[in-house]
């Protein structure tokens, strides 16, 4: 196991009920930016639950923070700020909206020139201090209600870049499972792809004698496979929901992650998806992953093979089958989400490629993974493979 | 699963040569009081280390915590927190320094009229102000490292005690995993038990539908079933001692533990064998888990039954035999680290029962277990089917 550092002070309350906690949980006389997307929080009847659990509070709105949220839009955001002296921020919403009032939390405190930085300059400069933050879960996926890190995309230079700070860690967050009763199938399986390749991206590298991080993310991925296929078909299922939102938020807080190898590469590629071509997050990780484990099958393979061993009981026939058909069954998992995983699926074609890997060297990236050896090369092999 | 809530800010720093990094830790200018036990730090070079770290700071030394630290030594402790004017406890321990600092941290700032009311009327009063704790642990075992529970003893009455309070979560935890190198072998072996105990403490009551705290639970047991032997026969194994450190404190930090029943009647049956003859607290665990499992084996059997499958491979016969035989191996692993199961291993006769319950009823206890109905009789023929 390699040297870690773990913190995570997010307060998580879990289960029915519980956004009714809210008043306490909110510093008294807070002057409150409560943050929303485009309004289905007002249709599923969160909002109102919010906003009496809010009664006595100085509230201001700000909705309309989009999908991948916009520097564009958030940076309206940091102006309301400072119009009403706020000094707490309520994010209610999913990964989006999250990720975006942890920026605004951040910007709006930026002693830089421009709070861009935060973002393109992610590896030189640090975030020192942010306006406090909670939030109410609306869509398990992205990990977001229990961790530091936030990804926002410039509309204008279809740039989408992440950070990550502790000053940026939600002081709260509320999970109520019945949130996930009025989620459209969309979003649930976008939600169970985020949070398992979330898993994968953490595990699937090389084995440095880890059995707990190990063992536990394996937990995740089964139980994401297992539970699910429950809520998509019976959204209700209070327990499915319930079991589905825990291990999305287990498998980005940093728990599975200590002292192991990690590989982003599927989610660096594919963030570049999401910007040129809007497909959902979860979706370009579905397409992304299995290009990735075929291209590294052989750097990759004593952890591909623990992993078909034990998620998905894969142990007859030679090596190179036994990764064939854990591949497989990865796809097939996917796909059984009704998540297409080629570029084709997308009306995406080769011309992609090029374009992709003239963004990454305009970035002066040369290569990413647990190895640093996911080259430009290979991530025009990995796009390549999954053309269709 | 059940509502919970979960939070837990301690900041772990884990590996090799993490003790320098401590001076960046604790704030400037603090007054700190360094707490250790009988000594063993002084000889095996942890003291040297942290002495060296510390350099430019005030500190003031209060060694001699005892094994189940005692109400009467810490109130010493306290004394020398208000004459000295701490504002800092750095515990450098197993889990009784760092359980009789937590104590200390609390009971210094106590505004009632005795501090013993923190431990005796946990129920009805609650800790609200505490001196910072930071800690370096020198023995995987209890979990105090990364949560808010504290065990005392009073001398004076043997009534050994718990408390928890948030207060006392240590603002830092230092976890080297090379401390265990020096380590004597029957520490080792209780450090093995505790950290397997508090695990199946958390989860052998019954099901609830949490696949995530299940499997968690199972791969901690399954890993100090894996390691604990590695360690005990090679005690310079890195690997080994570092996964057992990591899954001891992973067994008390709350992960596995929340939305879900819990058992704690070894552990309060336990203490009383510490509290009336001094035994080793991971003995005594190995002592009454059988004895619970024994007499509960109905109301646990889902849980026994998913336990000996998933972590023993106990798949074949009947229930019954089932049951005996993973009561058996569960049994033969606390043997098999050369800890005695049987209270006639310590010497210990059948006047201990009416002694225990004799207690429990001045206390007002009238039961223990998931469904309090570990009653007074049941835990006589807990300690009747233990005696030999």
């Amino acid at each position: 196991m390699r040297n870690f550092e773990f913190y995570n002070p997010v307060r998580i309350i879990f289960g029915k009920g519980r956004i009714a906690k809210l008043s306490g949980l909110i510093p008294q006389n807070a002057n409150i930016l409560l943050t929303y997307g485009g309004g289905s929080i007002k249709r599923n009847g969160i909002y109102d639950q919010v906003i009496a659990a809010l009664k006595g509070f100085n509230v201001i709105e700000f909705g309309g923070i989009e999908a991948n949220p916009h520097y564009e839009t958030l940076m309206k955001g940091v102006e309301q700020i400072k119009a009403h002296k706020i000094d707490f921020l309520l994010a209610v919403g999913g990964g989006s909206v999250l990720d975006g009032t942890k920026f605004m939390a951040a910007a709006a405190l930026w002693e830089g020139s421009d709070p861009w930085e935060i973002l393109s300059r992610r590896n030189e400069v640090s975030v020192s201090v942010a306006i406090p933050v909670g939030t109410v879960l609306t869509l398990p996926a992205t990990g977001s209600e229990m961790n530091g890190g936030a990804v926002v995309t410039r509309w204008e230079t279809k740039d989408k870049l992440a950070f990550s700070s502790e000053k940026v860690m939600p002081l709260f967050s509320i999970l109520d499972p019945e949130v996930v009763f009025s989620l459209p199938q969309r979003q649930v399986a976008n939600g169970i792809a985020d949070a398992f390749i979330h898993t994968m991206e953490q595990y699937l590298t090389y084995p440095v004698n880890a059995p707990v991080q190990d063992k536990f993310a394996e937990s995740l991925l089964t139980t994401l496979i297992d539970e699910g296929p429950k809520v998509l078909a019976n959204r209700t299922d209070y327990d499915a929901a319930a079991n589905f939102m825990w291990a999305a938020t287990m498998a980005l807080n940093g728990i599975i992650g200590v002292g192991v190898p990690q590989d982003w590469a599927s989610h660096m590629i594919g963030h570049e998806l999401t910007a040129l071509h809007g497909i959902d997050h979860g979706r370009t990780l579905c397409i992304i992953l299995p290009g990735v484990m075929r291209v590294k099958r052989t750097n990759k393979e004593a952890k591909i093979l623990q992993y078909g061993e034990r998620v998905w009981k894969i142990t007859e026939g030679t090596t190179a089958e036994k990764i064939d058909a854990i591949i497989a069954k990865t796809v097939d998992f996917f796909e059984s989400l009704g998540i297409g995983t080629k570029l084709s699926d997308y009306g995406i074609g080769a011309e992609i490629i090029p374009t992709i890997i003239g963004r990454f060297e305009n970035r002066g990236i040369k290569a990413f993974g647990e190895r640093g050896d996911v080259t430009l090369e290979e991530i025009a092999k990995i796009l390549e493979l999954q053309l269709k």
